[in-house]
């Protein structure tokens, strides 16, 4: 199976490229990009030294002429047009960025503040959060790849929210600087950003939408979510910390048995042990999201820890597992390595 | 003034020695220790090379004679009995462990796992929130040092609680290393600690009812609390992010009204302009807290953000403020320094 | 092929464990401690949740039974004894300790002030730097595996020393956190360590016998080595940065020249491109050594940079290229990967 | 005393502020940039709360009218035009940037590839190695401050050099990121520089020429020196890791007596003991220099190490001490603080 992947400079695209050297079932057969082109990307990207790819343009027939997968890596706003152009064509999308992910163009443009793509391609696309809608996925063209908290955030809260349980729901996010991007800027400054702690997009994530219209698809009576993001002094990682009112009294084992029951079947969630919670090193470039909960006697409060690394679950691996979903290959083909530790 | 610190050489005991270096009203008598008397100081702390501090035994009885104040930066359990031989003497303590916050021995001893102080000793000692206690700071022979987390906690919910707005609070606090102490464990090992985001001590910390007791003194009505410690892997700085609902509507410049107001008269708090929040950058190696704060229209909820240095603001530098008070001196004399940046 | 690891909870163990994985010809057997056996190695090492492997205790004729090759990843001075052991029975052994490295047992013990193995074992272990010792190692049923600062270091200078061209050479090395292995310790306490850089050791360090000993089987007169490590506040890598006094001029391009030809056939050392210098990122996770040079004209002096990840290149990955040379595998098995970046 | 800041909104302007803020006999009169001045300096520099400094243009008249002292924290190529001004009025001046520490404009324009300020301004300027150059600072209306990799340099060498002993030397430097300034870069951006450690400019750096003309000054016959230049992932400290051979045996013992004759009187010069060297970190937030350094018997060589806060005594500090030299008072003034630990 051929793929390509446009946008193969960004973290996103770099990863896909490291994610998928070592498929047993997929082969890179071209890299594209929107500037650079003809240049080797071992150039600029010297951890690529003896990988001898040539950045190609974009054009998208000749992409689909050679690829039976096109990996759209690109930033949002670049992908909704490319996606209408390649969904004319005969090759399957997995489009990374966040245009193909809400249902509502009106939303897209409130929280996004771009122009969205076109509802008819918005209508096609699947959204690919791969262990609850792999039976769409399977059937899909287009896939709406998660975004990286949305990710850690939805597969912990999964199993409440599909039960029926959850009532009130505050998100307190942590990502590594990776998730801001392949670009300098202030905020991702070193000097400005090591030994800090940063809180930013309070109240205003993109990712609230995204996260709300799939957790409605589960309890439709949800109420709005509070949720905020802050910024790590590290590179990889995203530690989502949920707090939830539940409808209900639990004891910590019934949650673990909940937890276990539903995902015991899906070999990229691991449940912690009772009285363990997973930290963001434990998942480090894999493909885990590693989850661990507990209920609070004192307040009646479920707290649910998740913890992804969000250039893997959180993008490239995520849009592979749905890429294996989509061509019926076995979901873990490529991805079942071992975390890096330490 | 002569002062004297006890458990000098922990990171508590360093920072004051460090920020005492510039008091203009205060100088180190002695330093002490339970251990490795008799060496200088600067043998295994190399920054102090040059400061000619040899090491004493605790010897209450002299610490008194040559003292007018000492500080107690020694752990708890530690501190519960040095207090006991303090409070007979002709000294001021400042005890920075959490042995005599906690008014209720029984509390103590459910949290702390160890034995309470007695009762007359608790009952002696004044809650040192500098900001919010003063009077009876003023007046007190014996202060009880808030801890890291709580004094970052209670500046940023006073507002609210003071007027009786609140109702229900989760805490998302998150802590630099520095907040773990000087002993190597593998929970603050390089290695592991490095490019890794850790939860902890989930509901169980036991700073939890010394938030709730100071609460409460506020707002008495008030429902427990959700509080979870994250390690964040940098060395100084606590976030607390807090999210409260409150019993009103609020605009966020409502918001800010109330914070400005409270805290105007307050050199070491520092309000966030509106729409801004802070880092824990901002404060490094400073007395201050900053605060930011929105209202959210979505959720009616209040999002509040706080700052420390935890070794300052969350230990020594209140240790110095409340002396300051306590002895009539200017509040900042010997903190107004500017934040160290980058 | 079966292999079995002792030592597998140090982080050479563990680095073993992560790149056997995905070995295509060996399967982990078993995994041994000398303490902890009976326990789940999942229970303390949460990234290797969903891998069930029991810890067992060592016992090398069960190991023998089971196993092809036996990986020791075990502290020097417990090595020694083990492949005495081993050495009786029918099983391949890669030591990744110091303990077989030098050949002269009163070396080691100056070094090292730990009894040497005796002189027969000595003698029987081949030292395995890959590159350069492939026609003995292929022969050999015991390796020493090379230590990590020695592998950054003789893949740099090899070229000039296997061509007679060097004569004087200082060797300023730097070493990410993981080289001083998991125990806590001051030295790695993350509060210390972090935003810190240190040099330790200087001109006492166990890898100069090491780097002597080789770089005399190609250069019978040269002098003895500056060698001096510093540890860089982060997890993993090494950079050497090497001074060479060459007796001839150069250009830049008569040195790449000279690297290019010598390494075209190995596929882990990967040369620059002229003018370009590595950083340690470039080769994080992966077996990968790269090389820079450049030749000053204005001192007549060579500067080499070389480049691994201290736990694969510099431990485990070339451990495994060994066992791969032994067994008569391609080299690359099991070790194709791409660096993790960023 | 009033002074002035030129360039305020750089690293070295920022520390400039911090360092003055508690200078008992310096006051800031007012805060210029070429950029977003009529703003409040907080207002990016969130840091600075509280502190109410609106950014001024740079009107050179003016500034003389009301400083006693201007600093340049300017980038070189901006200072050299500026001091021009500056010298044809009644104010002294300390620059902070490389344009006027090489007596040649040729080989200033050489190494930096700018054009040179005028020789006589270069003329006029003394360079500011505080502790070896004190006689002629008193006397100068301008100077030359020194950078921050020459200043721990020519720290550590001048006791060799200007006995006499030295006679090739190879110095291996490395910086914290706040070195490369504020402004973002591919660089220096967070996800490239975390957990990375890179060597740059390697044979080219500006700072070579610096230091050879001062150590020629102390000895003239001397060899071009080898200096390379790497980047640590923390944000401040440099260490200079320097090789030199000797013309005379030594001890370890009489290298630190020389030391420390020599230092003896110096206070920012700190000699570490025999067989302890510094780290970056016990000099953070700083001015002092701290030196360690042993006699190596195998190879003849002596190693010097020695540490600065490359924005303390590398910069701000530095400058802060020459302008107490200039005006007569006590050379600690503003700087006799403990460095930040941990």
């Amino acid at each position: 199976m051929n793929v390509s992947i446009v946008g193969a400079t960004g973290y996103g695209g770099l990863e896909l490229i490291r994610l998928l050297k070592n498929h047993p079932n997929m082969k890179i057969a071209s890299l594209h990009t929107s500037s650079k082109f003809d240049r080797k990307i071992s150039d600029e990207h010297t951890h690529l030294l003896h990988e001898d790819f040539v950045l190609e343009d974009i054009n998208p027939e000749k992409i689909a002429d050679t690829s039976d997968i096109v990996f759209l890596a690109t930033p949002s706003g670049v992908s909704a047009e490319l996606v209408s152009d390649f969904s004319k064509l005969n090759v399957k999308v997995i489009d990374l960025s966040g245009d193909l992910r809400l249902k509502t163009p009106g939303e897209y443009e409130k929280w996004y503040k771009k122009t969205a793509a076109p509802q008819k391609v918005i209508d096609s696309a699947v959204y690919g959060l791969s262990e609850w809608n792999a039976n769409q996925i399977k059937e899909a063209n287009i896939i709406a790849n998660p975004g990286c908290y949305p990710t850690a955030v939805l597969l912990g809260l999964a199993p409440l929210f599909s039960e029926g349980l959850a009532k009130d729901v505050i998100i307190d996010a942590k990502s590594g600087v990776s998730g801001a991007g392949k670009s300098p800027s202030e905020m991702t400054h070193f000097s400005d950003m090591n030994e800090n702690f940063k809180i930013y997009k309070v109240h205003e994530h993109q990712h609230i939408p995204e996260i709300e219209q799939q957790l409605s698809t589960w309890q439709q009576n949800m109420q709005p979510i509070t949720f905020t993001t802050h910024l790590v002094p590290m590179t990889r990682g995203i530690m989502a910390t949920m707090y939830v009112q539940v409808n209900k009294r639990f004891s910590t084992q019934e949650l673990y048995d909940l937890y276990q029951t539903i995902y015991e079947s899906h070999p990229f969630v691991r449940i912690q042990r009772v009285g363990q919670f997973p930290v963001t090193k434990q998942v480090y470039g894999s493909n885990f999201c590693d989850i661990g909960m507990a209920y609070d006697e004192r307040t009646g409060k479920v707290t649910i820890v998740s913890v992804i690394d969000n250039l893997v679950k959180g993008a490239a691996g995520q849009a592979i597992q749905n890429a294996n979903i989509m061509m019926g290959l076995d979901e873990t083909a490529g991805l079942s390595t071992i975390p890096i530790y330490p």
